[in-house]
This record gives C-alpha cells, structure tokens and sequence, in this order.
C-alpha cells in the first residue's frame, strides 16, 4: 500500500502551483464568511455554546483535507447531524449523567472511530443498505422538525422536543411569550435570506452579473444580515429590550483535550453515534459524488469513511462535535473556484482567526439571525420531488417513504431512520418472498420450453414442469412449498415433479430445507421429484448436503432431457420403476 | 366466513363419537402425567411460583382446542418462552417497577393479543423471515443457557443471570455452597432421565414392548422419579437436611382477574412480549407441521396465530405466564394416540384437579428434580446437525448460526434473536448486493445472444451487451453502476451500453436512481444508454417516471434488435444519429 492511498492530500500536494493556491485561497475567503454563521447556528441547534460549532469548523477541516478522497468537499457542523445531536445529548443530559458538551464531543470520538474501523474494514457498501426513499425521507422529516424548532428563537420563546407532537404542543402553550422586537428581527431575516435565496440570482443576472459571482453573493446573503444587525443590536441595545442575543463566546482556539469517557455512557451514545456517523457519510458521499462527476473525479467510499473519521476525531479532541461533509458548503466552495483541500485548510485557519479576534464582535448577533439562516438552509432539504415520483413509481417506496417520514416526525430522528431501514428491507424482503415461477410445457418441435400461460406448448398429465425465476431464500422457501403443492394438487394423473433451475443463483439452507419438504411430501403421494439445468455453483452445495441422497428423482442436466427421459419411463408407479 | 373457519373446533366436534373419546381420554391420562412436572419445572425456570406453571396449563389449553387448527398440538409452558419470560421480566421486576408475577401474566396478554392481531391481518408469512440457522442457533443457545441455568438448582445454590458469562461467573464463585445431599438427587435424577431417554427403549424393545407404549413409558421417566423421590423426600425428611423442596403450592383453581396494566410497562414489555410470542409461534408451527404430516392434516400460519394467541391471551387472565405448543408434549399427546383437540381439554381438566388434590403432595418435592427433568429436556435441543450442515453447506447460513449462538449466549435471549435476524438479512442483502450479470455476444448465425466468457459468441467493439440476471433494488443498484463503468472503461471505441432484462422482475427507486446516473455519466463519455426485453409490469413503472425522456438511447423489445439497430447505425458519434 503506497503512502498517497493512506493520505490522499498527497496526490494533490504533489506538483500544487501559485495558481492552484490563488484558487484556493479565493474560495477558503468566501467559505469562511460563510462558515462564520452557519458554524455558529449549527451549534446553538445542536443544543450546545457557539464557540464549539467554530471549533468543529478548524481541527476537523484540516483531517478531511489529509485523509478524505474529494477534493472540494468540505466538512463540518451540518444540519441533520446537529438535530441528531441535540435529540441524542438532550435525553442523556436531562438525565444528569454528563454534561451536554462532554456528551457532544464523545459522540464525535466514538462515530469518528466508527467510521474510521469501518474504512479499514472496507465497509463502504454499508451505504448501499440504506434505500434513497429511507434517505430522501429521513432528510424530509429532519428538515420540518428543525425548522419547527427555529420557531423557538425566532418568535423569542423556550421550546423543547426533537418530534413534532412534542413541539407543536410547546409552541401552542408558549405562544403568548412571543417576544415582539425578536420576531420582528427574525422574521426579516428570514424574509431577506428567502429573497436572497430564490430571487436575488434573477435580479443580479438582469443587471448584467455572470453565473460564478451571482451564485457567491447569494451565498453570503447571511453574512450581510450579520453585518447589518450585529451594529443595529449594539447601537440600539437589542440586549436591554430583551433579544436574546448570541452573547459571550470565550475567545481564542480550543484546547486539545481527550472527552470524557464513561463505558455506561459509551454504551447509551454507541448506537446513536453510529446512526449520526453513518446518516452524515452517506449525506456527504451522494455531495462528493455530485460535485466530482462535474470535474470527473473520483470519490472512494471506503477512503470518505476513514476522512470523515478522521475529521470526527479531530473534532472530538478539539472540543468539537459530530461533523460532515455539508452540501451547501461544499457547492460554495466548488463554485468559488477551489481545486484542492488546500482551500479547506485555508477556510479552518480563517475560522481560527475569527475565533481569537471575531468573538466579541459575535456577542451583539440575535440568535433570531442564526435561527432565520437555519430555517432557510433546512427549508431547501425538504425533498418533494421523491415523494412525488415515489408515489407515481411504486407503492413499495412510496410506503417506505411516508413510513420513514411519518415515524421521524412522530417519534424523533433515530427511531426514525431505524424505522425507514427496517420498513425498506422489510418490504423488500416481502416483495421477493413471492419468487416468479411458471409451470412450462415444451414448444411443439422443439427443445424449449415456455411458460403455459403465455404459449401454445405441449404437456404431459404425468409430468409437473414448473421453471423458478429467481435465487431460493429463507423468505421464499415456504412460498415455494405451497406453490409446488398448489399446483401437484391440481394434476389427477401425476407421477413426476421437474423444478427448471436455471435462474436459481443460490439456495439458502431454509429453501434447502423446503425441498427436503417437497421431496418427503410428494412421494407420500407416490409423485417423485426432479431438477433440471441446476447452475454449477448451487449444484456444488447441493453435493455438500444430504439433499441429492434424499432426492426421490434424479438432476438431469437439461430440462428436455428431463422430460424425454420420463416420458420413456411411461406411466409407471415410480415405486416401481 | 363460515363459523367453523373461525372456531376450528366445531370442525371435529361434528361426528364427534365415543371411539374419538375413548382415545382421546386414554391420551389426555398420559398427558396430564407428564405435564404435572413440566409445568412445574418451566415455571420456577421463569423465575415464577410454581402454581403459574398448572395455571399456564388450563385455561390455555382450552383455549388453543376452540381456535387452533393443528388436531394433536398440546399448548403449555415451554422451555425457550420460559426463559426468555425469565430475562424480561427479571430485569423489569429488579427495578422494583412492578412484581415477577404480574409482569409475566402482561407479557402474556400483550403477547396473545399481538398474535391475534397479527392472525387477523393474516401475517402468518413474517415467520419466513426468520431463517432456519437463525431459529437453530437461537433454540440451540438458550438450551445451553437453561442447562448451564439448572446447575443452581441441582447443586442446591442460586445462580443468576441469563448469559454465559454471567452464569459461569456466578457459578464460580459459589461452587463452595454446593450442598451434597441435593447434588446427589439432582446428579441420581439426571442420570436416571438420560438413560430412560437414551437407553430405556431400546430395553424395553428387547424385553418385547411393541412402540408406542415403549415411548409412553420412556416420557413417563419423569413422573418416576417424582413418585420415588416425593416419598423419600417426606420420610427421610429432607427439608430438615437442606434440600430446596418446592414447597408450599397454594391449591385450588387459578381466580380469572385483568393483569396488572401501565402504560409505561407496555412499553417496556411490547418488543420482548412481540418476540416471545413470535418465537412461540415459529416453534409452535414446526411441531403442528411436522405431526400434521403424519397424519396429512394441515396447518393454516394465520389460524396458528389466533390459536397461539387465545391461549397467551387465556394464560394471561388466569395468572399464567407465556405458552405455546411444546415438542415433547405435542408427541406424547400423538403417541398416546390422541385424535382431537378433546384429549387437550380433558388433560386441562387432569390439571384442574392436580391443581386442586396435589399441592400438598407436591410440596415435598426436591427441586432438583425438576431442574433434572428440564436439564434431559433442554439437551436434545442442542442442534449439532443443523451447526454441522451449514458449515458444510454455505458459507452465509453457517456465519447466521454462529453469530446467533455467539450473541444470546454473550449478551442474551433478546439481543440474540435480533442479532440473528439482523445478520441473516443483512448476509442475504450482502450476497444479493453483487447482482449476476453477464457480458453477452451473439451466438454466430442466430438470435441469440450468451456469455462471452462461457460460449464462443461475436461482440461489435462499438457496443456492450450486459444482460443482467436479478431483480435491481437499493442494496446492489450501486454494484450495478460500477460493473457498468468497469466493463464500458474498457472498451476504447464504445458508442452503446445496452442491458438485457429479462430477468429483472422489479427496479425500486434506489436501482432507478442509479440507472440515470449511467445514462448522464455515459452521455458525457458520448455513450448512449439502451434496454432491451423489458418486461411488461417494469416498463409500466419505468413510464410512470421521467426516466425514459432522460434515456440517451432506445428501449428495444428484442436484444438482437437492439444489436442490429445499433450496427445498421454505425459507429458514428452518436451525438449525431
């Protein structure tokens, strides 16, 4: 294994120029103004002080940058990991049993590691378990039940709960402590961003702006509120009229410092620390896979495992807390022309300065603001488009789509995803627990045989061919049983039962078992079994069971020869024969 | 619906005649024999008093002969249901939140209901989702646990816990409490068992005895050694010695009355009550099965349910605890020659008067002896054959077993039957995540086309043939991307990809997803994408998504049309055809 493999960073180092790092330094500019709120926001919605949202924008960029496989991702605090957060931390604090930061920074360490024994392992294909409804779904009902809760510091009041039977009824009891100068401030924010969001670009392209520079100003849109309000909230004295503002953040880098470390406590958050690690790795493959399809670079799955690990431990030790690659942060910072993780790097030092000279500047910043950024990021999350086509494409995806978003929103995050896993593999599994089967009859002439339903075909009263079109399994062997009696049942005069193998890829040691059903039923009632055109592999573990010594018939290699070979046979009771 | 579907009893009860009768009484006298012990001896293995043990074998009984629909399956207390009701409710009662009793009559309830629930939605089919190595391995661990569980009582000390490192610890550091006298009768009665199981019939077949009342005096072994050892244990006074007797059995009849009911406690009692129940009913439906074979009578899953959970629910509202249809009852009760559900009835009614006569006889018994009864029975559920044929067979069954033997004897009944679910589906989504596919070329002077690797066939360098052999779902829509990629990297002059799919019956939205994004990522490489031989109800759902208007390429009926189509085009680039 060659050194560039294990640290990517240094297939880019290799031959990097002054224009690479101009490029880069341009982007880490306009990320970092960025990163500013957003890094802020994610903290205070993942129940935690801001500081720790700037300080899992430094350590954990720097990691990517070594470890991770893209090029232009960038990583650190996003939304739905920090709803996890809080949902996870929430319910460990409340009980005393740590603290809500130690707990934070402990469910980084532990899905970091997580994540970094399973790139070891090579388990990137874990990601394939999760189906793009589940995904789609889960990421819905994340984003609702965030912007619900933003309702809290937009409208000035307390509001507790990561569900929404939870919040709704929070909102209604607290709605008479609106507070009136916050919302106002909250909902202009809002309403600005959205502007920003969705019409701005239009405007800005009309008066002549190319492409590139219309998209970076509308990402900076939260920039220019913070720049409008934060004088605005010290000149009027937002504080005394009571806004609640962001307020102190200590000021200077964070402290490296190993979290602390309970086994009771790494039991609870095991669990919950692999969903929110495995939830952000796949968020953040499906925007390294976008992004690098448009520079036609490659993103290794099992190298993304160990880069975000990575990160997450470097946010763990650095007072930090779980992380990932985020999309509206990654699209910035591709479309700000970065080539490299050199750009990332750059965005963490820019962050480090603004966390030794920005912090008392940040004190006067409403948290409505930080709110109204959060509503609208979350806002653009809410995926219509796949209930749409869900609906219109399959009953099984759509069912695993509302199932995931409906138990989300009624029961909270993990219960959710875990739902939406269970829900997807269960229906999958149910689908296939039919397996596609056609009894056939030989096409006149010829060697083939064909489905009786759909062609003329010859058959024989005495011979059952039935033709099984998929691989046999523990969720369709009993299926299969009552299929073959279903239809032996049906036959007065018959002698001999031939199952046509050829699409049958493996046969689970439960369908094995349901052979052996087969064999010992049919010839209570003096009808023998056969097999046809059984693939090599399948034909293997058959030889290593006991089946082919139980078998009452024979294996014939082709399923003509099967029912030439029986038809000589005759009629005969197959006692006898 | 016809009475009689939904109270299968009436379907004997109609010429029902003293013939029946006559057999049924004589088999419900040898039943209610053995059960006087059994049902002892499961309810002090549930951590309950033993009065729950007769009560669980009355009203249930009854219950099951109205809504069953196996004619010889005998309902009770049964080994695994036990256990596992010893875990839950063990942990549940040590948090001081409610008593042992109750919280296994709730178990009951909870899980009779969700049966009977689960009969009228006619989910008979989810017990195929449970493989056989995973129900093997599961059965096999818990007996190791009950035995390993039993050395308490027969070396008349308190074990603890319901894992093996929990047990083994226990037992260690309380070997030197061992008490003689009852290590004497446990170890006199085991031995005595096992050569009654092992070597008694094959005396008894040399002494003459023909085979069915050979095997009614083997299962009587254990009502032997209680007729032995009750006198023994009053005259010898061994209570004054130190042996654990069974003790005080309040007589007389169980009072009907409602379990004792929170909310909380449903909560925390519905998963372990759903998988009691479950497990019951896939053991439950085995035994039906296999005698309803001797006698080719049949076993309908859905009715099973109702039947398992009229029992549970019977058991629940006379102070019982979990039951479910026990092996070696079911076989007694056949052996002995019973024709109907009436040798069960008659057998709760052998019970009713045990339970109101024999109390005071049964006080004098050793504990032990009821350890040893359950020891003898618990081995011959060790599964050394179904272990053995899987490591034989395949690779994926044998790891299902393991990883569920290793995982309920490490972290117990609970976590070991989700364990195992777990890894058999995530094994069986592992193997079917490599779809088969095939690189095709025609079969020269015919329309057909095979694999390049197996038949000498013609390929055009300008197009890629794949023919693809599963069912396209969420798990293996990422592998199909990249052998698409892989296969068309290869080819220097490719201007076409068609996949052949006649043997893709469905593609959920997940494979959808990635079948655009072959199309996009080979437009860009000025590939074209094509289908061909779609089958109808997939091409249905293809229409009803946007994916065909994104399609660069055609959807062909035939694969050589596609093929000769493509050439009769050229190898121009296709940006112009």
């Amino acid at each position: 294994m060659r050194i560039d493999q294990v640290v990517p960073a240094l297939q880019w180092l290799r031959g990097y120029d002054r224009v690479a790092l101009t490029n880069d330094g341009l982007a880490a500019v306009v990320v970092t103004i960025m990163l500013i709120p957003q890094s802020l926001a994610y903290a205070l919605l993942a129940g935690l002080p801001a500081e720790m949202g700037l300080y899992a924008s430094i350590l954990p960029l720097i990691a990517y940058a070594l470890f991770g496989s893209s090029r232009t991702l960038s990583v650190g605090p996003v939304a739905v990991a920090s709803l996890m957060t809080a949902s996870t931390v929430g319910a460990v604090a409340s009980r005393g049993v740590v603290d809500y930061a130690s707990a934070a920074t402990l469910l980084a360490l532990l899905g970091g590691l997580t994540l970094i024994v399973m790139g070891l392992l090579k388990f990137g294909f874990v990601s394939h378990f999760l189906s793009r409804p589940v995904v789609s779904g889960f990421i819905t009902a994340s984003a609702i039940i965030i912007a619900l809760g933003q309702l809290g510091p937009l409208l000035g009041i307390a509001l507790q709960g990561a569900t929404l039977p939870s919040l709704s009824q929070d909102l209604f009891t607290r709605l008479t402590e609106v507070h009136g100068l916050t919302v106002a401030i909250g909902a202009g924010s809002v309403a600005f961003l959205m502007l920003a969001r969705y019409r701005l670009s239009t405007w800005l392209v009309r008066l002549g702006l190319e492409g590139r520079s219309v998209e970076m100003l509308v990402r900076s849109a939260p920039v220019l509120v913070m720049a409008v309000l934060i004088p605005l909230s010290a000149g009027m004295n937002f504080e005394s009229a009571g806004v609640p503002l962001v307020g102190q953040i200590p000021s200077g880098l964070p402290a490296f410092s190993a979290p602390n470390i309970s086994w009771h406590l790494i039991q609870e958050l095991a669990l919950p620390a692999f969903l929110i690690a495995l939830i952000g790795f796949i968020e953040s493959v499906a925007v390294g896979k976008t992004l690098g399809a448009r520079r036609r670079q490659r993103i290794d799955p099992d190298q993304e495992l160990i880069g975000l690990g990575a990160a997450n431990t470097a946010a763990a030790l650095s007072g930090g807390f779980p992380v990932t690659g985020g999309f509206s942060r990654s699209v910035v910072n591709f479309e700000a022309g970065a080539e490299t993780q050199m750009a990332s790097v750059l965005a963490a030092l820019g962050i480090a300065v603004a966390a030794v000279f920005l912090t008392p500047i940040l004190y006067f910043l409403p948290k409505a603001v930080l709110a109204a950024t959060i509503v609208v990021a979350v806002i653009s999350l809410i995926d219509f488009d796949t209930i749409t086509l869900a609906r219109r494409y399959r009953t099984a995806d759509f069912s695993a789509v509302v199932i995931t978003i409906a138990i989300t929103l009624l029961a909270g995050v993990e219960v959710g995803v875990l739902a939406g896993v269970v829900a997807s593999v269960g229906l999958h599994l149910y689908h296939t627990s039919r397996p596609h089967f056609a009894v056939v009859g030989q096409v006149a002439n010829s060697e083939h045989y064909r489905n009786v339903e759909r062609h003329t075909v010859v058959t024989d009263p005495h011979i059952l061919s039935m033709r099984i079109d998929e691989s046999l399994y523990f969720a369709n062997a009993a299926y299969l049983e009552e299929m073959v009696f279903a239809q032996a049942a049906l036959r007065e005069h018959l002698t001999h039962v031939v199952l046509m193998c050829p699409a049958v890829n493996a046969i689970d040691l439960s369908a094995l078992e349901a052979l052996e059903e087969i064999n010992t039923r049919l010839i209570e009632n003096d009808v023998m079994l056969h097999l046809s055109e059984v693939k090599g592999p399948v034909m293997d573990a058959l030889q290593r069971s006991d089946f082919l010594s139980h078998l009452t018939g024979e294996v014939f290699l082709s399923h003509h020869g099967a029912v030439t070979a029986l038809r000589a046979k005759g009629t005969a009771d197959p006692a006898l024969t």
